[in-house]
């Protein structure tokens, strides 16, 4: 009789649920659930307005989410419940709430209602960059060692930032609250009614890590002495391995989400990292870019390597064992759509139109048919900043090479090929740190949809692409993992790696390097390279500068 | 009694004639005629294939001219041709011909009609780089003195490189023609019935000097044996200074124009050149740039200095008894011509026809809202190479600092300061090289149909920036030259000083810079500064590479 595991993919914008068989991994039905709050960015429902580079959510979006996506698929399948045996989600992060001891968000209390440091701070909310800094400047000043596990400095989007602005800005918040929590683990919390912190969020967002803790109370007595206890205070909860199980379904949530109760619900997981097992990732050395508007890069090792711009290395942040390596790209998909929406003229749109393809397919149909070198175009993808391995939000976009014959599939080509470029240089970023990466699997939107960026990346690279077979990479991981939180008694797995194996899914395709064009691309390279460093590592901090001179004048403006 | 003088412009694809009312300069009327062969680049009219980079065109034409402009001048206003005292022309240049002892052109003769060589060889006929290359080495070699008036190097456009692609492609040509003469010169003696030479292409097209003359016998035997006498055997008519009459209308000419035989005809002149007395331009220190696809700027100097990267200074080749200095920026109204044909989305032309605007004075309105600095970008304006100051084929476009939030309203602006940064570039390096400059005037299309742009280069330049009152600045210049030919006896002037002061027109605006724009923009061109020194002076020579890489995969892939 065959077991079934409900995956369940918490997004920034909807929260995707997948109904997959034990064994083969077949994904049955899928059911999507937009949250109704989205993001807040300008103000709460009351109308409160929040500040400049504020994002929130409201955790009731996803509870809500478990009502509307589980029960449609137990409808639309007719599996029996008693056959779904595993229960895994995961979330975007570091995403953020504070909430009381029994795990009630405090914007859910009348009194915090209205207040917005009471609500999610979603990953994307950026207003603690002032936090951040400080917590780089003073690590760096008391020569902290784990900012080396972060490639050197930590971002506004992790916890502590958030945690230390709410301190700051609303003192009532932070004392009201009995635990500062992931909505990762919340939302475990919610299944199981137990408290659990997974070791990924732990550790790519908390500075946890296995062997070492978190940071020294003396270190956060020097941030703001209020905060020398905040461990104990407000994160008291223990470090809990991926893989486990972090409890049963309790009857409550059986209730709402049709499943039955006792059901085993897998420790928390982040959207990113749970991808690894649903393309069979069993092993090192073969580096992960899930990529969308923005490109994550994850990977496994055997040992603890400090890689100079990486995100974070954490053990058993991906898969039990292992030391999980992050790094990123800010700008990928994102570059794409820029591009679209500011730089493709009239008759391409219309052209497209006739041909009866969206615009990306109709460019990526012309850049497809010039060769690497052709257009004499080389940019750096830093639209929207460099995140690994430079980490540097102030640098900006440049293109070279354009003459008067250029043409606008020649610049799209360019964007593609950057972006390339610049996990090119991750990946040998990690190589000469002593992590080598001899295969590189692409999911997420743009891996499905475009094959020359797919091909681009294998000629770049010079290694084979392989593709995620599913189109809902996370929301199988996250199966994948419920199936081992069940247990081989139950049905499922007793070893997350097996269940790789087993339930994993690729493409048949994988794009191997042409020859001719990798050795044409490595000159293109070399030229990316010099101008990254250039750019990008205090040669010429033009752009720096320019921003600088941008945001005086913007703010003489006002 | 009023008087008048006809000014007569060749440019590239029509020929412009203008009456002139001597004393006020008012244009009373003009006519313009296309010319029917327009730019032969593929093929004669009877098939005859060219090679690449080629640029004919039919000496014919040039007459025909003549006879659809002129008489419509005098049936338009009812002028009476006793009344017309003088005519003057100006012409692209270098625009050459081979032609016979009687000044009939090679490609009118049977035996020569399917010969590409025994045609006129536009300016733009680009198909001589070989031989320019060659003479640039050979005269290096030989430590000739002649390029430092030329900022170096000579270009493939000028006279001696497109003679010698004749001897050598053509020698039958070659022998046959006792002349090869500008077409600026040409048109004189068809009108005049004689051979003139004039001092403006001479020095700058065609290395001549007042006080060196043509390079050696020895220099010339160097590029070739059969070039040695080429002087004596081909140019062999002396030159006269511009300001002087070349001749008198011939009768069959009077019969073709509806002229009076005798009116005095100026000696030969170019279109850039010729419009700086029609700028009232009568001094030193005020820079004149003609803008319109390119950018030609003419200045009037006391002394004859080197100045690196200068097209070239020619003594008498603006105005009698001064150095006249040219240099160019080689894209300007083209980048934005290539902007918004490659770069402007549907959105945007679709708000500029509901606002019944053309697309750049839409974008130009909403460029004209941000404030210098504002866009955070910087763009090098090298889209078509860098004619002055480093004289660099090679050099391709550069834009830096774009973001995910970066509008092509800025783009478009960084693009219009780019070109007013070039010229920036080129008026310090004539400071620097003890010509001095104090005021910028500018003619052509972009000076009267952008004022966003005049304020722009106010404030780059840091420089009041005055108008030409004209739109047909040259013809107006050549009708002022055809008056001074007429001289003062005849109602003319005997002085070109005194006609342009009299007979120039400039419009009431003066772009006065703007002094916190002025602050802005110098830190904005330090960025221009340093990238135009990195990129365009062996720093990194990343354009030049790319643009190898791409030749060679072009050619690999035909």
């Amino acid at each position: 009789m065959a077991k079934y595991s409900v995956g369940i993919d918490y997004g920034s914008l909807s929260g995707r649920a997948v109904l997959v068989e034990i064994g083969t991994g077949r994904e049955l039905a899928s059911a999507v659930y937009d949250y109704p709050h989205a993001v807040m960015d300008e103000q709460l429902p009351d109308g409160t307005k929040l500040g400049v580079d504020w994002a929130l959510q409201d955790p009731q979006d996803y509870l809500d989410v478990l009502a509307h996506t589980v029960p449609v698929l137990l409808q639309e399948t007719g599996v029996d419940p008693v056959d779904v045996v595993g229960i895994g989600t995961d979330f975007t992060a570091c995403t953020v709430l504070p909430v009381k001891k029994d795990g009630t968000p405090l914007c859910f209390l009348p009194e915090f209602k209205n207040n917005p440091n009471a609500y999610v701070k979603l990953w994307k909310h950026h207003a603690a960059q002032d936090k951040a800094n400080h917590i780089n400047e003073i690590a760096a000043f008391m020569g902290e060692k784990w900012p080396a596990r972060y490639g050197g400095k930590i971002s506004s989007e992790w916890e502590f930032p958030k945690l230390w602005q709410i301190l700051d800005e609303a003192p009532e918040v932070y004392d009201a609250m009995d635990y500062f929590v992931e909505a990762a683990d919340w939302i475990i919390w919610q299944l199981t009614g137990v408290q659990t912190r997974n070791s990924c969020t732990a550790g790519y967002k908390g500075i946890w890590s296995k062997r070492e803790g978190y940071p020294s109370e003396a270190f956060f007595r020097a941030l703001d002495p209020r905060l020398e206890h905040v461990i104990a205070d407000k994160m008291s909860c223990p470090v809990t391995p991926l893989g486990r199980k972090a409890g049963e379904l309790t009857p409550a949530m059986a209730e709402i989400t049709g499943l039955k109760a006792g059901t085993a619900v897998a420790i928390g997981n982040v959207d990113a990292h749970v991808t690894i097992p649903a393309v069979k990732i069993d092993s090192e050395g073969k580096m992960l870019g899930i990529m969308g508007t923005s490109t994550c890069h994850v990977l496994l090792g055997k040992e603890e390597k400090t890689v100079p711009g990486m995100c974070g290395v954490v053990e058993d942040g991906i898969m039990p064992g292992f030391f999980g390596y992050e790094a990123g790209q800010s700008c990928v998909g994102d570059h794409f759509a820029w591009f679209v929406e500011n730089c493709v003229p009239a008759a391409y749109l219309e052209a497209a139109r006739k041909a009866g393809q969206d615009i990306q397919a109709y460019l990526s149909g012309l850049a497809s048919r010039l060769a690497p070198g052709e257009s004499g175009l080389v940019a750096l993808d830093w639209w929207n900043g460099n995140r690994s391995v430079l980490v540097d939000v102030d640098l900006t976009g440049l293109m070279l090479g354009m003459t008067l014959a250029t043409k606008p599939e020649e610049m799209y080509r360019a964007l593609v090929e950057a972006t390339a470029y610049g996990t090119r240089k991750i990946i040998e970023t990690f190589n000469r740190s002593g992590v080598p990466i001899h295969e590189f699997y692409a999911s997420g939107g743009i891996s499905q949809k475009n094959p020359m960026a797919m091909q681009i990346y294998a000629d770049v690279i010079n290694l084979p692409v392989r593709i995620a077979g599913s189109e809902q990479g996370p929301a199988l991981g996250s199966a994948i993992f419920g199936a081992v939180a069940a247990g081989k008694a139950a049905g499922g797995y007793d070893d997350v790696f097996q269940a790789a194996r087993d339930m994993g899914n690729l493409k048949d395709i994988v794009y191997t390097p042409n020859p001719q064009s990798a050795a044409v691309y490595d000159k293109l390279y070399a030229e990316y390279d010099l101008l990254h460093e250039y750019f990008g590592r205090g040669g010429n901090d033009a752009m720096k500068r320019l921003k600088a001179i941008r945001v005086a004048v913007k703010k003489a403006k006002q």
